[in-house]
């Protein structure tokens, strides 16, 4: 049974300026959930049903369990099939990436990034290739947006993402710095040094011209037919892929 | 000025059912238009706003033109934001992927495809990547959907599309089957012949068991970090990318 002022509640928070209020967001889903219940992030309370499964275990003693109905639930859900399990998780406090961060390994730079689908998809892209890390212009758009997170397939809960103005972070970062430029050179031929970051842009504009001036290595998936553009989540999985298949032996 | 009644039909057209009822399929925004003009496919209506830009050239004589208000463009939209024309297009008659289609080339095969983004981006990558031909499953989401058509960036103009009964085909099939399986080769290790084909599954359950069967080479993605998976759609994208790598000198 849920009451109707938590109903409002929860549904305030899928719009951003309700979470950023409460700094909380959602996520949904058993699998989603159980991989947030076992990482860093403090879950606050859960929403399931009858019909979750499997039971949850390893809860913190300070979660707050609630069970609701099936229509309870899609009152409540981000998704148009809801899957018998909701849970509100608190945003870590925001802080900036720090410098040793960059050392010894590739980080991805996103230059606003617009759609949140494709944020969600590079996030779990990262996580399979191993990355660790993910540092986003101001502009990019939130990684607690419910398409991100869902999206993202419960890989949000390995990965640090960070926020910052690029331009001031880029001066002080001593390792090397690789954009994905039209006018780059083919990332097949492409030696990748052993650590670096590999910046991406926005959908429609590309990355920003105060970024682009700070690129020391334009690269390129080469075209071999007629698309204008590759989408920016499909180009993420192809440099990661060949950043590992350079640098791992 | 539109009518009611052609308000209604447009809208029709978001529905798959009334699609396939009358042949037709509707793609946005000016460049997509443009592609088709350009493209075998015929247009049927062509509705547009005061601010469409460039003006429209190389119409064929038959193609109805009609200018309506952003308000009427909003009420015929599949977007969140129109973007000033709108056009019918008629669905080419299906036919069965004719033999000779695989030869000397390589083409994608989709199994069961659901996310109609997912698909139109495949759809675009494939563009990129020179690909000509995507045969898909008869349960693979329909590649007139809206959200098809938006993600493929106007690609569908250039690519050609077949449904069909997977296994049945690949009995009929000469060149080298391939088929991403998580317990394949690693794909940074396979010697990609000069033809193929290439299978990738649903979301979800991945390649279904009858088609499984017909594959020759099973490849793989290498995991170096903790996601369960990839989105099929960046996993396409680095096979498309792995493929020319490999067999384009």
């Amino acid at each position: 049974m849920i009451s109707k002022s938590q109903i409002s509640f929860v549904k305030s928070l899928h719009q951003k300026k309700h979470r950023k209020e409460h700094n909380l967001f959602i996520i949904e889903g058993s699998k989603s959930v159980i991989e947030f219940i076992n990482s860093k992030f403090k879950i606050d309370t859960i929403f399931f049903t009858a019909n979750v499964s499997p039971k949850l275990t390893n809860l913190s003693a300070t979660v707050k369990l609630q069970e609701i109905t099936e229509a309870e639930l899609t009152k409540i859900s981000t998704l148009t099939t809801p899957q018998s399990i909701l849970a509100l998780v608190q945003i870590p406090k925001a802080i900036t990436p720090p410098s040793h961060l960059f050392i010894g390994t590739y980080t991805l730079i996103l230059d606003g990034i617009q759609d949140p689908g494709n944020l969600g998809t590079i996030i779990r892209t990262a996580d399979w290739f191993g990355f660790k890390n993910i540092v986003c212009s101001n502009d990019t758009v939130e990684t607690y947006n419910p398409k991100a997170v869902q999206a993202s397939m419960g890989s949000l809960s390995r990965m640090e993402i960070f926020y910052t103005h690029l331009p001031e972070l880029l001066n002080s970062i001593s390792v090397p710095i690789y954009g994905a430029l039209l006018t780059g050179q083919s990332v097949y031929k492409t030696q990748f040094k052993s650590e670096g970051i590999l910046i991406l842009g926005n959908e429609g504009k590309g990355i920003s011209e105060g970024v682009i001036k700070k690129i020391q290595y334009p690269v390129t998936i080469p075209r071999f037919g007629e698309a204008e553009s590759l989408n920016v989540a499909a180009s993420a999985a192809i440099f990661c892929s060949e950043i590992k298949r350079n640098t791992v032996k």
